[in-house]
């Protein structure tokens, strides 16, 4: 088993003059950020902001493609077939990487933003269609998802690198998937609970359910969150604690 | 001086479930192709459509970025800074070179559209922040504008390949400039008189101005219009003329 | 039972440069123009002239809000709340009311567009966000919609008129529903045939279904479409049948 | 001379999941109510919570229409022509005033944001087509641009009730024209020495310009800022000083 994991964060979702999530205190303590590529959220000036942001900081940078919805941040399921699905995802992972590239930038990973990423994680179709753009956009690139998702399987059959994510702040149920966020047992609230239940599964490829047993799980990536600052503070206790545990903390590794 | 001249026209202009254009008519005599990124005109499928069209007709693909004016076609003038100029073209040529990557495809050019085209054809500030996004999208990119304007001056200093564009149907200043649309003379109308105007500039350099100077000119592409049928015949007559003059018509060439 | 019945037809579905549909044509033929707000189509100018058109032809204008896809055109199903679809409507609605009232004309109708009108059709949440939004809107609005469905109970429950509608081109199965667009017998393509089933519903409120079976079905107006010159022909037979056969052609009344 | 003034602040500016101003601390010391309508700022949500939070308040409320342009947040000037500008004028007040009306609040005012205000205010055609948009959408509706400009013109033609606008922070030059931003004296830092500034254009019809001169100047409203604690903090004070001077602080009168 691994001894290593990836922090990543969700960056760059300001939109023209509009601020969102605390960037700069939050590329301090994460190894990979996740980039709006201006669909849901992000604009060209925005997104090249947020790479120079994180170059400085040392932080890998990968694209974080979203359905075409700002007005609801890309969090509304939509239904797009597959074709939009491949074209939206490689235009925005493309519109990103050039950007990139100008502050002197290779992308690392492509993880779907919001909706696209539970329904690609559920939907098969969809699933192959995030799959093949990313790969159309760079061999090396590395999808994220949920383990044993959809995701995971068309990137497996894609031929694409995938990282399993998992989210630091959030229980299981007994059947792996996350415990619904309006259930009062969603949520964990303190770093040091968090960093060990990470520990868990990195090391032993396991986590304790809510309901008491213990179900398998994966992780090569923790989702971390810097939208207000307590979840800034929370992100960079979970890190202390990770590597007080003696864990490794760095970015995936492109292919 | 030369004897071959480009052949391009704007393309990809269709959104969603709006039509616009005949490109696959086009397609069989033009040499490149500007394709639509998506702000003013175009849409991920649709991009993709084109390109593949263009690929399986052996035309060059170019990038035809535009302002993020969807609503007035990118054609109104905005008061955009070189920040954003840059960024947005930058932005704009990133996704159509993944979408056109994915089918096989290199892109040959960029060429700015309506407004930002005529806006950087005359303000250096605007003409810079075009031909820096161009070069950090590509260095083998070569930047479409009117000769003797700020975006050639721009290009030069910035080490980008510049081709000197003309319009097939479109008259000319004894001061090099064109003919304002609204005047009765603007137009050339008659498709074997605008191949001789074209064989002029492209062999001799020079274009006869509507006051009956002769005024230095130069052609490295021509464009041609798709719009409507009319269009279509006059481009594909001019075409014809040109190839009867003697003339080579091939696409520009990538540095 | 009715002898009377209206006629119509989504209009004003052009946006900026980009034409779509024969207004002017149908405005030949129709009493009630269901004209785009600008959310999935339409675009302020193009909703001044639809309703310009309307008013000189003499036929009745309603709102047809739609979902803000405009890429989609309204038509992909997206996981929008009540308060959302309340306030989208609403917020159409008023927009076109402005502009019809500008140019003389008084909104007659409401008639939700694509996913939002099969969304709003069977989901009680939505239905009632609609109606309400409508009456809000306006005390003396129509509601169109499909006979027996959610929106039709929404409307009654919130005290807001309802009209009924049907379409000309498609057939129904044994339960009442439309029959599915990828089944052979979807669609009625003679337009004898259509006017004649027309009349069946109109006059015993009834329909055979493509089973055989005699279904009920009510119908207060009928949908024609204007999309393409087969569209437009159709649609005017459709309306010439009708009249032979002795129906009255009319707008539905404002209550 | 009038003892009285309103002050107006820009309010409803958030975006979908992005948060701008401080509109409910800005509502309890204001008497009108600039409404964002969803093109540059503003979304159907947003525009009835806003509304709703001004009808809580006692606060006039009046629309706020912009370019369409959210990404530049209506600042960037574009060249919209007349038919564009009325057409987008009147939606935008139009749902407003239906989101409104569904409160139970009546449109107050209309004040064209950002370069639609400097546009309309220099440049009598665009002038001419606010009017003309506000008097389509209500006969009662004040428009308020600064005094002495194209828009009071186009306001007095076309009969449309006028307030002059003058903003509390800022100086004036010689010619009656606000001092550039850019100049090192084009704010007024101090609220009392604003208020006094404000009590001399409102009882005597003049202020002195920043190189002495004492120019005419005209007042109905103040502009107030809110997007910032500090700008709060500023506009809270400026009203107090205006009440401890003896102005009367009222909302603008509909006709």
């Amino acid at each position: 088993m691994s001894r290593s994991i990836d922090l990543n964060c969700d960056l760059g979702e300001s939109y023209g003059p509009w601020r969102m999530g605390h960037d700069e205190e939050v590329m301090e303590f994460i190894t990979s950020a996740n980039v709006a590529c201006g669909f849901h959220a992000g604009d060209p000036l925005t997104m090249r902001a947020t790479v120079e942001l994180a170059r400085r900081a040392g932080v890998a940078v990968g694209a974080h493609p979203g359905l075409p919805d700002r007005l609801g941040f890309g969090r509304r399921a939509m239904a797009v077939s597959a074709a939009e699905t491949y074209a939206m995802t490689l235009y925005q992972i493309g519109a990103l990487a050039a950007v990139a590239r100008s502050v002197g930038v290779e992308l690392a990973h492509v993880k779907p933003h919001g909706a696209l990423y539970a329904m690609a994680a559920a939907d098969p179709m969809l699933a192959e269609a995030v799959a093949a753009a990313t790969r159309a956009a760079g061999a090396e690139l590395v999808l994220v998802g949920p383990p044993f998702s959809a995701l995971e399987r068309a990137a497996e059959a894609a031929g694409v690198p995938f990282a399993a994510e998992v989210f630091a702040d959030r229980t299981y149920l007994a059947d792996g998937s996350l415990t619904p966020r309006q259930r009062p047992d969603a949520f964990v609230h303190d770093p040091e609970e968090a960093a060990a239940r990470l520990v868990e599964i990195v090391t032993a490829g396991t986590v304790r359910a809510v309901s008491g047993e213990v179900v398998r799980l994966r992780a090569d990536t923790v989702c971390l969150h810097g939208d207000n600052p307590a979840a800034v503070a929370f992100a960079r206790a979970v890190r202390a604690a990770l590597l007080q545990a003696g864990l490794e903390v760095r970015p995936l590794a492109r292919r």
